[in-house]
């Protein structure tokens, strides 16, 4: 098996068009403004990507404002929009400015029978007047033969050779409800691309959507469709990022800048709502994650030992992790982050430690590892800041809260108001805690709350101070409490310990 | 290109041995318990999986009973745990009583020599005595050559060789780091194959996680290791749920029954704390969920206009979602099971406004629908039930909330306590209701918060009284006014309507 035997593919044979615009936009529950499509349009010309489908111009008066505003950018990227096969749209599409369309028309029986009522013949003459038409208007024009995997080939060729006779640019095999195999894909695109350049568009309904479009390029197609976090209806489309890693290491080519494909991927995933998933290869937070024994200990003895290409080649950075599989190795670097240095046997009581919180289904965050750490060498921290009372009231008025706190042996008393009762209580924190003890909250996330309404809270923060910045999670069934918890933990943790008589030096 | 030619794969020509709980574990942050273990094994098997690895003998005590509740569970499918190449691990693996076990080696030069600090010849040597140790103690074995897909495969050949004459049952490309190109699995896997039965393990950081695993397969492989959700180390592992339904789909080879895949990746999801994500295959949220108005239309006339297979084959049901892609026949589709029927007009002005709703990145909820729909009717819904009032302390007292409600134009006040606010609140709520008015949270859903403390939460629930139910969401920066506020709209569509004057049929 062969997808690209003896070198046949060189860089420049491969283009993306990003479609995040248009199919991820339409994935249910998502709505992109003018400004974040303008937004990911520019990110995606930055990392070179040759074409960018910037929406449906026919869908309403805002979406063709959206499209105008992109096509107003002056990006290098060719700008299209996608039309139905009915003239009306080819004219919106020109309002707004766009290089080029993509003019969509039912390929296979269901759709040209089942959906448009219309006939193979009808559909092939509308065609080749519609390509004719834009031609006439000066724009680059492809056309896509919607549900083509569950075409007739034979009709699918008709359709593709009548398209270029009527001008067309290119012919799109679209593998429109993810149904293709390999084989099928590698065959419609072999067909077509005997009449002239073929792009390919795949879903991921059967998990094969990066397959199939490198079954595509195989068979000579030259424009993979594509969206960003492969969102898209249903399963989604192919996702480009993992199309341009791949293209990237295995063949050398690079139709999208790899440096870009993280922060891209970021962009796309706040603007959209959807997140990215831990798993997620590229993007996700634990692709260069390591968290076992094993792995932990041979990526610091050779970066490369657990990574395929190194994390800065996508934008980011490697991170070790702490959990159940812990080995003395990552737990040694761990401590070393802090200025603490561990003699074997204590370095081994912590480990113990770190896989039993992990085997809770824990994550360790720093704060744990340092109260593990000085645990186990037995010494007494105290504590500078602590909270001992908390009162929130929220509802129908403005949310207020009070805090007592303990800091430095001092008792302080505040209170303070917000938008809500976490900001509330946040606030009436700070107050109390005055100027001296200020901090930085770098990050606040809570996951997902699914269950019921007394489900226990996990919140997570990350909080700095000067240039040190510690990460604790704290978890309660009061959402208020978690996070003031978790604030003034990491807070204690960043304050320089008081000398005190126990105080011992940290290589004891 | 042929992954199978000419019809090559037959049923029974692939296996799966399942990772999820010793490489799916291994994913940063996720710990399984006996309990979840047992569970997910018990699936598997109710599934058909051919072989499921239990989790690595060596790790721990904690681990071992673990294991050994797995094999206690008599399933039909093999149970196995992962060794190092140290006997002390196949001793501790028997003590489960396990069926087998697979012995992983190191096979580059980078993890022979820089990990583990070997040469080739010593790793041939004692991979040679471990397997027929193990052979002796009747287990059944599989080796691995661990980072195979970057050691020289000369080596690899050797390694192979070694290990079967030694008397191991397989041996297995391991794509470890997630580093190959299809085409270098697809070489390695012939190679290995020509010694014996090969398995291949497939890592998806370059997105190819599918693809590898397919193209070993056709290169001979009739073991693929994966685990459900890909989770795993890194970008995780190939999805077995994403191999099962290609395999079945494009190929007519089943070794997962389809119509378990949904019920096994949501319990997995649950149990490991990683969320679905909505465009996953298979099992996505949005996987059978049809939003613009072109999808919805075709899917109503046509359910598999947009679908490759039937929701049913992997046990789920299509979704009708409407959005800012909305068109008229979704949405008369999702009124009638209101019992709702409007004329053309009054349907295109509905639409109208669910597009506009739409397009501000909402989600359209059924409340959200019916308020819309009664508007464009110019009908006054009285509502029966609405929140006047509400006030919730918490902190480190007993969290307590009180409530004002109107009910039918009464006012009614009560108090409530609870694990936190929110429970609280809703206690106080249901007291004020009454048991005439009682209803069935089905669903409390909080997506995940992230950016600051003063974030507008989202609070999705979906309450049913009686044989109906309605979703409704509802938004504030305080969790807790949008939780009663949502509970609170679903149960007053739910309540049938009071007559008044201004009543009209519904067919107006």
């Amino acid at each position: 098996m062969d997808f690209f035997s003896n070198d046949t593919l060189s860089d420049g044979d491969v283009q993306f068009l990003d479609t995040t615009l248009r199919d991820g936009e339409q994935a249910p529950g998502v709505s992109l403004s003018a400004d974040q499509k303008a937004g990911i349009a520019r990110r995606l010309d930055d990392a070179g990507v040759a074409a960018i489908e910037a929406g449906s111009a026919c869908t309403s008066a805002a979406e063709r404002e959206t499209i105008r505003r992109v096509t107003g950018l002056g990006l290098d990227a060719r700008i299209t929009s996608f039309c139905r096969g009915v003239q009306r749209d080819v004219d919106l599409a020109m309002d707004c400015g766009v290089d080029g369309v993509h003019i969509v028309v039912p390929a296979s029986d269901r759709h040209v029978e089942g959906k448009v009522g219309s006939t193979r013949e009808e559909v092939v003459e509308k065609t080749s007047e519609l390509v004719a038409y834009a031609k006439e208007n000066d724009l680059w024009v492809e056309v896509i033969g919607e549900d083509g995997s569950r075409a007739d080939y034979d009709y699918l060729e008709a359709q593709a050779e009548a398209a270029f006779e009527a001008g067309a640019d290119r012919f799109c095999f679209a593998d429109t409800v993810g149904h293709a195999s390999p084989e099928e894909v590698y065959e419609g695109v072999s067909r077509l691309a005997e009449h002239g350049p073929v792009g390919v568009h795949t879903h991921d309904d059967l998990g094969l959507a990066v397959t199939n479009a490198l079954a595509g390029i195989a068979a000579g197609a030259d424009l993979v469709h594509g969206t960003i976090n492969g969102i898209g209806e249903r399963a989604g489309n192919v996702a480009l990022e993992e199309m341009a890693i791949a293209l990237w290491h295995c063949y050398d080519v690079e139709p999208m800048e790899t440096e870009h494909l993280y922060e891209v991927a970021s962009y796309v995933a706040e603007a959209t709502g959807i997140p990215l998933p831990p798993n997620k290869a590229v993007s996700g937070e634990n692709a260069f994650a390591h968290e076992s024994g094993i792995h932990t200990d041979g990526t610091l003895k050779d970066e490369r030992m657990y990574e395929p290409y190194p994390p800065e080649a996508v934008g980011r950075e490697r991170r070790l992790v702490l959990g159940k599989h812990a080995g003395r190795a990552g737990v040694r670097a761990a401590l070393a982050e802090h200025d603490v240095d561990l003699d074997d046997e204590a370095l081994a009581a912590v480990v113990e430690r770190v896989k039993t919180l992990g085997e809770k289904g824990r994550r360790v965050t720093d704060a744990d590892l340092l109260t593990i750490a000085e645990d186990v060498r037995g010494r007494s921290r105290e504590r500078r800041v602590e909270l001992l009372d908390l009162t929130a009231a929220s509802g129908s008025g403005t949310p207020s809260a009070s805090v007592r706190v303990r800091v430095d042996g001092d008792e302080r008393t505040a209170a303070g108001t917000g938008s809500g009762p976490v900001d509330a209580a946040l606030s009436a924190t700070r107050q109390a805690l005055g100027s001296e003890f200020s901090f930085h909250l770098e990050s606040y996330h809570v996951d997902a709350i699914t269950g019921g309404t007394d489900a226990v809270v996990t919140v997570d923060v990350e909080v700095s101070r000067g240039d040190r910045s510690v990460s604790v999670s704290a978890s309660d069934a009061d959402i208020t409490v978690a996070s003031v918890t978790a604030v003034l933990d990491a807070l204690d943790r960043l304050l320089p310990e008081v000398e005190n008589e126990e105080t011992v030096p940290a290589d004891d």
